[in-house]
């Protein structure tokens, strides 16, 4: 028998959702991130509030500059970690620094979720280590999304460079991606494919053999092996694999537009009616090209912490930066986070004593 | 001393270079492999004898249409091996197939070289059992050419499909590798990088790290690591993965083409100027993007096996397949597989010893 007239807490106004945006991330930081902070804080109201972690005296200015929005704070950082430099020297040396002062606020409970535009595997390293892994995950991982011939884009991962995945480790990547693909996506019960070299069951590296039987019995929409044709053909929702391969992959498909961009300047330079076509053909290229570049897409999540991290390109512009805010607030509202730590829970032991 | 009179075997006229073709191999067979034989058959003349392998009831009536061309026997094969036949099973039962009978030939040295357009498994599979490894080569492998912004090609090996492959097997690729573009592609001294997720040394899988060492000390142009960008940048001449990873991205980038002709296709259909200028553009499409398409290159070579075996695209026209037969009597005039031996003969034992 339920009790309706006196289960749960009392009703009252949620508390707005901090997000802290590293304001030295990106390569055009602090401004971009400044006004990209902006732009999200009008829409958004006093429902979210945004914390932006850098230095004060560069930070100051670009604010003052603008209508005083009362939802953005400012959390001074002496430190500016490059996207040259090492991730493993954040923590014991840099401490000092936006990314690890923005994510200490995460550890901390004092912000809900963090973004950044900065160096990748430092954010991916310093939030591993400060906030911890969600219980039950193995290993957190970083996904890409790809564009697909269907439209709809497939979401690579693992393409963090998390190195000798061991099956389980792929299996958790599966779990989380499809939580992410189903509550943030929208895509009811996504496919997922394992990548390989042949779509029968017994192809592959020993470790690709071993999760192919994990991702038959842990829950999600497993349609078995892919092979790399099927990431641009959009055959599933999502792909899982190694960060090996998977930040080979993702490196090699960034540089074909650069290649592309190349050849038709090329075929330019062979005389003036080349010149006048290939200008024609500009603006067709950009459209029918523009999802080819990752960076639309702006940031992709950290799965796996505790705690809501986006990392997005480094060039990222001030639009881009707001998407990612709005995704992380999104993240945290569909509780992400907590969806995953319940599939996770469920799954057979089998699976969770594999590693 | 020198005994200038006496040495050496009597110089006598040389016997022609002996060519399998398997000729029942690609997807238009045997009519583009009988067609590409009587082309390349005419071109070299007497200096080489091909010897298609496949049904002679369906050969001989192509044949027969042609002017006779004496250079040219057939050697009658009952079975033929399919796109999807499994290559395990062809040793075991498929042994009056042609792709079984002329590996045969060259086993039994009635041939030196053997060219097929078809099944690349079962190809490289029946061939390293039948005729067996160069000495000193760990594992034979199978490359592919990838077109580069500097217009030389990389070659990326392995990506046959070689899978979980030991430091030593990368440390060969390599070797076999520089070979192959110094005597073939006439590379002086061509330069060799590890496909990795980082450029430092200590980068990547537990493999790519030891395989990382043996590079630097077994003679070839070693610059170090190289990431997914690097192959189209046309950074190194050869790049050396496992199989795994080099499988997956050759299939990734084969369908690139067929992602942006999609794209293309779905702008023209946006209305009739799309359409227009999608029509006028095709021709430059065509020429920019020509050599995105790896079948431009015609065949790949099987490296490391005794025996000349090169490997062409199922979809091969008779102009692919007289290449593939002329690049199989270069790889014999030019002794590819003697100095892949001799150089790796010369290794220190160390690398010699690592497997």
């Amino acid at each position: 028998m339920t009790d309706v007239t006196s289960s749960g807490p009392p009703t009252t106004k949620h508390r707005p959702i901090k997000v802290v945006l590293d304001a030295m991330g990106g390569d055009h930081a602090p401004a971009n991130e400044v006004l990209g902070a902006l732009m999200v804080a009008q829409q958004l109201g006093s429902d979210v509030e945004i914390i932006l972690v850098g230095k004060e005296e560069v930070i100051q200015p670009i604010l003052s500059k603008q209508k005083a929005v009362t939802s953005i704070k400012v959390v001074n950082a002496t430190d500016v970690i490059g996207m040259g430099d090492e991730p493993s020297t954040i923590v014991k040396s840099r401490r000092e620094s936006s990314l690890y002062i923005g994510l200490d606020l995460l550890r901390t409970n004092q912000a809900d979720a963090f973004v950044s535009a900065g160096n990748t595997g430092g954010v991916m390293a310093t939030a591993t280590l400060l906030c911890g892994r969600i219980p039950g995950v193995s290993r957190p991982t970083i996904g890409s999304f790809f564009p697909t011939k269907t439209g709809r884009p497939t979401l690579l991962l693992d393409v963090g460079a998390n190195v000798d995945s061991k099956p389980k480790f792929l299996s958790d990547y599966s779990v989380m991606g499809s939580v992410y693909a189903r509550l943030m996506l929208g895509i009811d019960s996504p496919t997922v494919g394992l990548l390989n070299v042949g779509e029968e069951e017994g192809k592959g590296t020993e470790v690709a053999r071993e999760a192919h039987q994990l991702l038959r019995a842990n829950g999600v929409n497993f349609v078995g092996n892919v092979e790399g044709r099927d990431i641009l053909s959009g055959t599933v929702d999502i792909v899982v694999c190694d960060g090996f391969e998977g930040n080979i992959i993702l490196k090699f498909a960034e540089s074909i537009l650069g290649f592309l961009k190349d050849r038709f300047r090329a075929y330019a330079d062979r005389g003036i009616i080349q010149k006048l076509l290939i200008g024609a053909f500009r603006p067709v290229l950009k459209s029918a090209l523009r999802d080819m570049d990752y960076q639309e897409y702006g940031g992709v999540p950290l799965l796996g912490i505790q705690g809501v991290a986006i990392i997005g390109h480094g060039s990222s512009s001030p639009l881009a930066i707001a998407n990612m805010i709005q995704r992380a607030v999104e993240m945290v509202r569909k509780d992400v986070n907590g969806t995953i730590q319940k599939t996770l829970s469920s799954t057979p032991s089998s699976i969770k004593e594999s590693v």
